[in-house]
C-alpha cells in the first residue's frame, strides 16, 4: 500500500532514482533500471473518444523504457485493475536465462490478479528498439503498451549517424470494450470486431465526433487535449532517428511523412542495409528505426500520417505534425495529407520486404542447413459453428496452467494436450486460392518441442480465407529468439525447389514478419534459447482465435523457477521451492 | 475442457443427474445436490438495451438453486470470463463448518482465475430463501446472481399454506460496465455512478429505446424477447407464495401488485408473525416470502411494480405482469401501474420494518444480555480527495491475501493491518444531522476480532452524507450468521435509553436491515459461527467505497482449509497440505 505514491511524487522519486544509479555507477557498468508501475483503468480520449483505457502511471502508451546494451530491467509491476489480471511481455527481448519474464499467459506465467505487485527482471542483451505491451487476454488493444530502446554499449558505433531519436509507435483503435470485443469473436454466430474506428500515432488519434454514431456529447470532444495531434519537431538540417513500430490489433500500416524520404537502418534490433523509401509498411509487433533529415522548406510544417493497407480502408488516415523548429507546433500543414499507397498493392509490400537485408557489417550468417522444417499453412475455420484461425488444422488454445511450469516441474496430471500438432499439411492436394468445402479444424494446446540447440526452418503459409478471393496479411512474432528471415514468396511454397532460392548470405534477423496474401514466408533459428516460446499471428483479434503455436527447448536447462509466476491451475499451492 | 458440454446437452445430462438422485435417495435421507455451472460474458438485453452482461449458463438471473433442508450443494463453477476473475456467495447460507465456501473475494477465499473451476461445496441446513450473487469488485451488478430456495425437511409444516411458489429478484440495472462505473468511483474528481436506467423484475424491465442518449438504433430493440416483461401466472382462487427479494445495486425498491394484498410471512429464511401489506419495501439482499391469492376480478390481468423509494426517482417504473389465467400473459392491465408510496416516506419505511416480527410459533430468544457492544457510525468521507464512505471513521479496503488464510495459518508477514477499527464513536459531540467540516478518514483493513461464542451487539448509525439535509438508507448484511433484529430508531441512538426498548421478546432474525436515514438499527448476534465474516452496507458502490468491516470469531476452530481457495497474495506456493 505505502509502496505507491500519489503519481507526481513517484515521478519525482523515480526521477532521483535514476539520477541516483547515473551518479554511482560508472560508465561501462551495466546498470539496473528500476521502474514502479502501476496499471490501472481510466478514462482517456486518445481519438478525443471518451473510453477505458489500461494505462501505466496514469499513461497509454506507457513509460518509455530507456536502457543500454547489458542493462538489467526491473519493473515491479502493481495490478489496480479491479476484478482483471494482467501479464506483460517484453517484446524481442529474448529473456536468454530468464524465461518466466516473457509475461507471456498461459506460457510462461499465470496471470498477476487484481493487487499483486509482480517483478519482471531481465537482461536487456541487445542494442535496438523493442516493445512491450499486455499479452493476455485482448488487453493490448485496451492501451497497455509501450517501448523499449535499448542503446549500444560506450564506445560502440552504430553503421549510421543521426542527431536525436524519437519513438512513434503507430497503433489503431476501437471504441467497444476488449470484452464486447471478444465476445462477439466466441459467439455464435461470430461478430467481427469490425474496422478500428480511429488510427493512432503515439497514442493521439481524431475521431469525428459528429458522426451519427456517437450517442451524447460529453462522450467525444475534439477539444480534449488527449487527442492532440503527436508533435515531431525538428531543426532545420538535422536529422532525426524515428524509432517506428506498430501495436495495431488488426491494421497493417503505412508510415510517409510528407515530403520526406525515409532512409531504413534498423530492423525489430538488427542493422540494416540503409535503404530509401517514401513510405514505409509496418506491421504489427514490428519495429524501424528511420533516419529524417529536415531538408525540406522550413517555413512550414509537414503531415505525417499512417494509412491502412492490405485491408480495404475505412478507417480515415492518421495524421501527426512534423514541425519545423522553430514554426508553432500546431500550425497547420498547407496541404493534403498523404494517403499511402493502394491498399491492395501486395507487390508493393512484399517488394519492401524483400529490401530489408543485414547491413553488411553486421551480418550474423545462418547455419547453412536446418535440422527440421515445419511448414505452417495458416486457415480461416469454422469448428462446432466458432469462427477459429488454425495453423495445419489445429486451433490453438491457451492452457490454464503455464506451460513452463508444467514442463520443468514436469506434472505427472497432463495440464495440455500431450499430442503434438503436426510439422506439415497436405501441400501437395491443398488448394490454398480456394474457400475449402470443410473448414473443420481442432481446437488443441498441443506444442512443438525443438531439439535443444538444433536448427529449426518454418515455412508460414498464407491460403484463401472463408471468403473467395481473399487471403489477409498475417504479422507473426516470434519470443525468445530472433530468426532469419529466409525468404518470402508468392502463391504455394515449393518445399524442393523453394528452399533454393533462400537467401543464406545476408537475411535480416527480425522477429517479427509479414506474411504476405496468399503468400509464404520462409524463417530459420537455432533453438538456443531454454524455455517454452509462443510463436502467432500478431493482430489481437487472430491470436485469440486460435493462430499460434508454442515451442519448447531446453526446459531441463531453465534454472529455478520464481514462485511469483505461480498460482493459477495446477500450481496452486506447489511445494514452496 | 471435457468436463463442459453445450449447453443444451449440458441441461439434459443436468436433469438426468437430478432424476437418477430423485430415485436413488429416500425421501427422509439429505441429498447431495450438483450443478455445473459455466460463467461467462455475453450480449443480452435484459431491459431493451443490448449489453454485455455475466451469466451463467447463458443465463441472467442465473439457475435457481432448489433444495431441501440439510442437502448439500455442489457448485462446480468454471470461469470462461477472458481475463477476469469471479468469485460468488451464498447469501443467507451460513456456511456453517465450511467457511471456505462462504465465496467473500478477499475475506474467505482468492478469486477464481479464468479457466479454472471452482468447487463451492456447503449444507443448507436452514429452510428459506435465498440469494447467490458475485461477490468481487462490483460484479454482481453485471447480471451474476440468482436465488436458493430450501424446503422445510419432509413431514414439516410452514406455518402458513400455499398452492404454489414462484421466484422474483428485483434489481436495479445500468447500461455501463461495472469497470466504467468502478472507475469513476475511484477517480479524483469523483464520479457517480449516477441512478440506474431501469428497474428488473427478475431480469426483465423496459428501457426507452427512443431516448436520445441512446446511440445507435442496433443497441437498444424493445422487440428483443430478452425484455419482454416478467409474467407471474395465477390460477383464481389459488394463492402463490412469492419468494421475493432485491439485488438492486443502488435503489431501495418498493413492491407492489395491484389490487393485491401481501401478506409477509418470511424474512430472510425465518417466520414472521404474518402481516398484510399493500406494497413492500425490499432494500438489497432482503428477500421475503408474501403470499397473494387470486381473488380479483379474474376476467383481466394486473401490473406487478417495482418503484425506487428514500432517492428522489428518476427510474421509471419496473413492471411485470400478474396473468390470471386463462387469460393471455400479454393481455395489458387495462390501468395505471402502482407508483408506490412517496420516496421520501421513512416514517412509512420504519414503521414497515418495525411491524417484521417472529412468528409466535417459532420464536428464537436471543441472549438477554451481550458481552460486546460495537456502535458503528456510517459516514461519507474525503480522503485524500477520494470520496469515500466510512464505519466509525475507518474506510475499509480488502486485502488481497484472503482474511481466513492469513488468520488460520497465523502468517507471520502481516498481510492486513493489525490495529482494530474502533467500537465507537464520539456519539456524545458527533452532530448526525450536518455535514461535517472535516470529511476526512483513514483507509484501512483492520478487523473485529471477536471472542468466540459471545454474544455481541451492533448498533448501526446513520448521519448526514457530505451533502446538507441528506442521509441515505444502507442495507446492511452479515454473513455467516443471522442475527435478531432488536430496534430501529429516528436520530441519534443513546446507549443507556435505548437498549431498554429493545425487543427481546420476539425479534426477527435476518441477515440483512436497512438503517433508515439518519436512524439507526440495532442486531444482536452470538459469535459461534469459526471463521470471518464480511459485514457491510449491500450497495454495491458503497461496500466499493469502504462501507463494510470483517468480524472473526474461533478461527483456530476452522478445519483444513482447502489448497482451491488459495493462489493470491501471500498464498501463492503454500505448503501443498
Amino acid at each position: 500500500m505505502g509502496l505507491f505514491l500519489e503519481p507526481c511524487s513517484r515521478i519525482i522519486s523515480f526521477g532521483l532514482f535514476v539520477v541516483m544509479i547515473l551518479l554511482t555507477t560508472s560508465a561501462v557498468e551495466a546498470r539496473v533500471r528500476h521502474y514502479k508501475w502501476e496499471v490501472k483503468y481510466q478514462f482517456q480520449s486518445p481519438d478525443c473518444f471518451r473510453k477505458l483505457v489500461i494505462a501505466i502511471n496514469g499513461k497509454t502508451p506507457g513509460p518509455t523504457i530507456i536502457a543500454q546494451q547489458g542493462d538489467t530491467i526491473i519493473v515491479e509491476l502493481k495490478n489496480s485493475l479491479l476484478t482483471e489480471n494482467v501479464a506483460i511481455h517484453w517484446h524481442g527481448i529474448r529473456q536468454i536465462g530468464t524465461p518466466w519474464s516473457d509475461g507471456t499467459e498461459g506460457v510462461t506465467q499465470c496471470p498477476i490478479t487484481p493487487g499483486e505487485t509482480f517483478i519482471y527482471k531481465f537482461v536487456v542483451d541487445r542494442p535496438g528498439s523493442y516493445l512491450y505491451h499486455a499479452h493476455y487476454g485482448m488487453q493490448r488493444e485496451a492501451g497497455l503498451y509501450g517501448s523499449i530502446r535499448v542503446a549500444v554499449p560506450d564506445g560502440v558505433v552504430e553503421p549510421f549517424t543521426y542527431d536525436y531519436d524519437r519513438t512513434i509507435i503507430l497503433n489503431d483503435w476501437y471504441h467497444k470494450s476488449t470484452y464486447e470485443q471478444a465476445t462477439g469473436l466466441s459467439s455464435k454466430p461470430f461478430v467481427w470486431v469490425g474496422e478500428p474506428q480511429s488510427l493512432l500515432i503515439h497514442g493521439r488519434g481524431r475521431f469525428n465526433c459528429s458522426s451519427p454514431t456517437i450517442g451524447s456529447s460529453d462522450t467525444c470532444n475534439t477539444t480534449s487535449p488527449d487527442c492532440d495531434p503527436y508533435v515531431l519537431t525538428v531543426v532545420p538540417g538535422k536529422t532525426v532517428r524515428i524509432r517506428l513500430s506498430s501495436l495495431s490489433s488488426l491494421s497493417a500500416l503505412n508510415f510517409e511523412i510528407e515530403g520526406h524520404n525515409l532512409t531504413v537502418v534498423e530492423a525489430d534490433g538488427h542493422f540494416v542495409e540503409p535503404f530509401v523509401v517514401k513510405n514505409i509498411n509496418v506491421y504489427s509487433g514490428e519495429t524501424y528505426s528511420v533516419l529524417v533529415t529536415a531538408d525540406q522548406d522550413p517555413s512550414r510544417n509537414y503531415w505525417a500520417a499512417s494509412n491502412v493497407i492490405s485491408r480495404r480502408p475505412t478507417t480515415p488516415t492518421g495524421l501527426a505534425i512534423l514541425n519545423y523548429y522553430p514554426n508553432h507546433p500546431s500550425k497547420t500543414p498547407p496541404s493534403t495529407p498523404p494517403t499511402g499507397p493502394l491498399w491492395n498493392d501486395s507487390d508493393y509490400r512484399l517488394a519492401q520486404s524483400l529490401k530489408i537485408k543485414a547491413h553488411p557489417s553486421h551480418i550474423v550468417a545462418p547455419p547453412v542447413e536446418s535440422d527440421r522444417v515445419i511448414i505452417l499453412l495458416n486457415t480461416q475455420n469454422e469448428v462446432d459453428g466458432f469462427r477459429r484461425w488454425s495453423v495445419n488444422n489445429v486451433s490453438f488454445n491457451l492452457p490454464h496452467t503455464p506451460y513452463l511450469i508444467a514442463l520443468k516441474k514436469r506434472f505427472k496430471h497432463k495440464v495440455f494436450d500431450q499430442m503434438p500438432p503436426p510439422d506439415t499439411y497436405d501441400y501437395k492436394n491443398y488448394d490454398i486460392n480456394i474457400v475449402q468445402p470443410n473448414p473443420n479444424a481442432t481446437v488443441s494446446n498441443g506444442i512443438y518441442r525443438l531439439k535443444f540447440n538444433s536448427t529449426v526452418d518454418i515455412v508460414l503459409q498464407n491460403a484463401n480465407t472463408m471468403n473467395p478471393n481473399n487471403s489477409e496479411t498475417h504479422p507473426w512474432h516470434l519470443h525468445g529468439h530472433d530468426f532469419w528471415v529466409l525468404g518470402y514468396g508468392k502463391g504455394k511454397f515449393d518445399p524442393i525447389e523453394d528452399p533454393k532460392k533462400y537467401n543464406l548470405v545476408n537475411p535480416i534477423m527480425k522477429n517479427t514478419v509479414p506474411v504476405h496474401s496468399m503468400g509464404w514466408t520462409a524463417l530459420r533459428f537455432v533453438a538456443d534459447n531454454p524455455g517454452v516460446w509462443a510463436f502467432h499471428c500478431h493482430i489481437e483479434a487472430h491470436f485469440y482465435m486460435g493462430m499460434g503455436i508454442v515451442l519448447e527447448e531446453g526446459v531441463e536447462r531453465v534454472k529455478k523457477l520464481p514462485t511469483s509466476i505461480m498460482g493459477c491451475g495446477e500450481t496452486k499451492s506447489l511445494i514452496r521451492p
